[in-house]
């Protein structure tokens, strides 16, 4: 079977994986992309940014940028795709194409718009009405201003509720005015709001006739069209360096008495009337799909990540050659080590896994707004749950796994040339922002809480999700794994699902009596929540004999995938323009790269540093003559 | 009890901690530093630096500085320390005070002579003969001349028979030809070696007589004295930016035919004869003995580095309020919720243990060094094993800790302001310099397979070392937990351990049951081995009842230690100086500073970036005009 990276002129070690692919690897990646159809244009839009130079050129590699540096590179490719994409894209609706062409050409690190496309966008068409669509939309699809959606508040994160940013109504002049009377109130994070962004969507706290009506999302022009300087009454400035994503300047936002008219206020779901009566919105709840989307998003975005770090990690660990398994045998890859195999191959494992749980969110955040345009919400706190506890399990594994895919590389993986810093910067970002992963986690394990009275209880006038069924068939089911090494394989997978399904409703049920038996010994209900939210416990479901075959399982399994494991990365279809990696490149050929890429430092521009003569010149020199006397 | 850190200009929600102190915070210090003298020496060294102005004014927050600043830097630090420690230490050989004086002053990020006193002096001391101490020792001391190791290659780390650098011995000149042949032979990462240096000991492959003897240590000039220009045949540079450690300039080195005098060999151990006669060394393990010194610095260090972190995470928990656990009651301190004491807290505990175990260690080290000197080497396989495992096991836990507590930290966490950065990218470094972490394991573990025979045999004439003693003493212990609510907390700890101990001597014979079987059924011993690298099982040592105690009790444990949190880190004595950290400053003021901090970002020099009017801008401008049109 074909690999079709296979290349003469590649590292032999590498050639020789793809020469023994037992598989197509363009079928593979149909797998992963939704089809051949997908793999064809990802191959035509990969050839286009070829073809056109100002996209070809794009560098991405930016570790031997400065801050400005990164900010200005990412500004220039943001503004070439924006500029070819309508010539490469099928229609400005097609996103995953949209992304890939971004992955290609802007890489990771943010650009200045990515916010204003990602959320406010999103955002302005669940929250603006009719007219306030007429106003913005369209400008704002067509870069007329670009802006940012202003949240999270220094001293404020999750919370809504406890924002401090104010936006009291004045009935005299029909306007907000907007203040963050606080240092803690500074609005801080908000991508690209530190000097890219003239616009912004602003959450306050809504003030009319003396009364707080809570957060409300307001738009609002920060800097002048022309000249891009800040409008009174406005400070904003970059917030620093970060772990990641330091193409984007994430920024701060201070407001005095900043005034708005009324209209500014997005008003398809609550209302101020002019004279200042406020109208509540119908369904609060639906405010939280533009979150819903983004989390779904996030999470093929985060299986793509991992899959980049376990393509570099794969493929360098059949280029580097470490010890002799047999003396006198020569240096094996060290993917040959069971310990390297352990190390890596899982990480292909649950990128495959990720990609398809992000595909699964995706279809049914779909159905979810299709049926809310039927005005049925019943899908809502389903996709909620699971979106909040899939974010949370999948950008801590990926982040986690990134990590272990980089140091399986050794030292080589420490330097920025393997190009991990740059994916576990972003990967672990996803770890904390769009909802902190341990409160993500406590919204799954509440909404698990709910279900569980209604099993005790044998309600069988509840219809469990397909998502929370197996919580109800406890009684159906074994009582301990019927996993076995005489059975089938598919049969043992359903016995290893078997198992954790058991395995979360243990949890599930322990944690509740522990939780009612705290609130029935006198303790509030909110206390008992805090006592048991990190109960874990271990069960004896399965026995010794049955865990050891399943090692022994793995094991075989591990080499089972280390002869395909080259051509299975290879599958993700993840470039080297992506990669930004000179371990992880197509080719292999890692030395020699890493000895063209060490030749940028900064420091090699000079072979006698100038502050050397005095500072260590001076220093040795001085010892000298003492040693002298 | 006073926490002698109490200052009621302080955040009050930080002196409210401090306040309800258990126990007398330098007390506690004093078990950590090894007793009130070194708090006391700790006191005075602080104090010298602060009334020092070069040294006191010395910047350690390079968040903001590019690579060229950060080695200026660090190096100007250094410097400065070099020339005030004879003032300030209480002699050149208290190697803890030093350190002390360096993170104060010079932080962690490296600086030009580190390699030169952590790694060459020491190898001097073991592997030069008495004539080249005399032409080294001083000169290396007194910092005549600063240098650098130089073993890894391009293409070879951990497998030193296979480095390819090679040194030629020409008995015409008596001279030795180096060479690096290969691109892979190029030396790679020794730290300084970029630009620093000018003197290195490079290990290369011996060769007399056409023979090979394996790998030796040669002093070799680099560069000018005066000039610093590089000698004729070096080639030398930085490698680029790391995760970590960024003031040090980490290097490549090529070399052609570049002659060294016969004597640059060190010779205390293997020595050439002029005619090109080899002399084998007696102890060739006595070479190790550095590697051993290092590895019992690292512990200790890298327990710092996750108290640090610990410190950070802990104070930041009780600054940081969100959410009311009670409506009404106000925001709690994040560090009330039990998801928040499990994440922090037990890094605290960790932290402790790795100081214990890094002073134990150091101990072992130095019983061993005495116990060579009488030419017993009886220490030396339990020290090397016990280092190897406490390595990885230290750094790998470390690294992930420092993560957990910046997870911790939410947002604020992900900006360099928090200071984990700086903390992950050593600590994660430490996973694989000195030793790959999965090489060291595999040590540990070869060194108890061989122990596993003698257990089953009932070798009683074999004496196990106080460290291996409990794999012996299975057969004396209980085969199920003695674990019981009921019984004194002391019993219960001898409880656990007795488990850890249980399911170590479970592992060990499960791994060498199936390694037996493997052989047995004819697989070659070595490949036998890296079948059973990764085999692990668990255990039904305790019941369930029993691990919902352990649960409990955590629990509990939680609680109380969460009343005294903020003490115990202070405890550390880790000042501000040290940490580097906004959100952890001692004074708990975390966002006004922040605010501050953030406004020497680079971006914040203008308030229109310079590039604005012909990218964004006109981007805007244009779509302006388009939708006139």
């Amino acid at each position: 079977m074909p690999n079709r990276l296979l290349d003469p002129t590649d590292n032999p070690d590498l050639t020789a994986e793809r020469k023994n692919c037992q598989f197509d690897t363009d079928a593979l990646a149909a797998r992963f992309y939704g089809g051949a159809e997908k793999i064809r244009r990802r191959r035509e839009i990969f050839k286009a940014v070829e073809s056109i130079p100002e996209l070809r050129d794009a560098v991405q590699d930016t570790s031997f940028m400065d801050r400005m540096q990164k900010l200005e590179n990412g500004t220039r490719n943001a503004i070439n795709v924006a500029k070819y994409a309508e010539e490469i894209i099928s229609s400005p609706l097609a996103q995953e194409e949209a992304a890939y062409l971004n992955s290609l050409v802007v890489g990771r690190d943010g650009f200045p718009f990515i916010i204003h496309y990602v959320m406010v966008i999103p955002m302005l068409m669940n929250n603006a009405d009719e007219e306030q669509m007429d106003w913005w939309f369209s400008k704002a699809f067509n870069r007329e201003f670009i802006s940012t959606y202003a949240q999270t508040e220094l001293g404020h994160g999750t919370n809504l509720k406890k924002l401090e940013t104010t936006a009291v109504y004045d009935e005299k002049t029909e306007e907000f005015v907007l203040n963050t009377p606080t240092i803690t109130a500074t609005k801080w994070w908000p991508g690209n709001l530190g000097k890219s962004t003239n616009m912004v969507m602003v959450m306050a706290l809504l003030y009319t006739k003396g009364k707080c009506h809570g957060a409300h999302a307001f738009m609002m022009q920060i800097r002048d069209f022309e000249t891009h300087k800040l409008l009174p009454g406005i400070e904003v400035g970059d917030i620093g360096p970060k772990y990641g994503m330091n193409a984007n300047d994430n920024g701060f936002m201070r407001l005095n008495n900043v005034r708005i008219p009324r209209r500014n206020m997005l008003m398809k779901n609550a209302r101020v009337e002019k004279d200042g009566t406020y109208v509540a919105p119908k369904h609060s709840k639906l405010a939280y799909t533009g979150m819903m989307f983004v989390r779904a998003v996030m999470i093929r975005d985060q299986a793509l990540q991992l899959a980049s770090a376990a393509t570099i990690s794969t493929r360098y660990s059949c280029v580097r050659r470490q010890g002799e398994m047999i003396e006198g045998d020569g240096e094996v890859k060290v993917l040959d080590y069971k310990t390297q195999q352990y190390r890596v191959l899982p990480h292909i494992a649950r990128s495959i896994c990720f990609l398809f749980a992000g595909d699964y969110s995706m279809r049914l955040y779909e159905r979810l707004v299709d049926d809310l345009s039927k005005g049925d919400t019943s899908l809502m706190a389903d996709l909620h749950a699971l979106g909040s506890g899939l974010k949370a399990v999948v950008s801590f594994q990926t982040s986690q796994g990134i990590e272990q895919c980089r140091l399986a590389c050794g030292g080589h993986g420490y330097s920025e040339a393997g190009g991990f810093l740059r994916l576990y910067g972003i990967a672990t970002g996803g770890c904390t922002y769009e909802g902190e992963n341990m409160v993500m986690l406590l919204q799954l394990a509440r909404y698990i809480m709910k279900l569980i009275p209604r099993i005790r209880a044998n309600d069988l006038s509840y219809k469990p999700s397909p998502l929370t069924a197996y919580y109800f068939q406890g009684q159906y089911k074994p009582k301990f794994s019927e996993y076995s090494p005489e059975n089938p394989r598919e049969i043992n997978w359903r016995c290893i699902q078997d198992g954790f399904e058991y395995a979360s409703r243990q949890l599930a049920f322990y944690a509740h009596v522990k939780y009612e038996k705290l609130v029935n010994g006198g303790m509030k209900p909110e206390l008992a929540w805090n006592e048991v939210a990190v109960d874990l416990v271990k069960t004896g479901y399965m026995t010794h004999s049955q865990l050891h075959s399943i090692r022994e399982d793995l094991s075989q399994t591990l080499t089972k995938i280390r002869a395909n494991a080259v051509n299975i990365v290879d599958s993700f279809d993840i470039s080297d323009r992506e990669l930004v990696s000179v371990l992880g490149r197509k080719d292999g050929h890692v030395y020699e790269n890493l000895y063209k890429w060490a030749q940028n430092s900064s420091l090699n521009q000079h072979e006698v540093l100038p502050f050397h003569h005095e500072t260590l010149g001076k220093m040795m020199k001085d010892a000298r003559e003492k040693s002298k006397l």
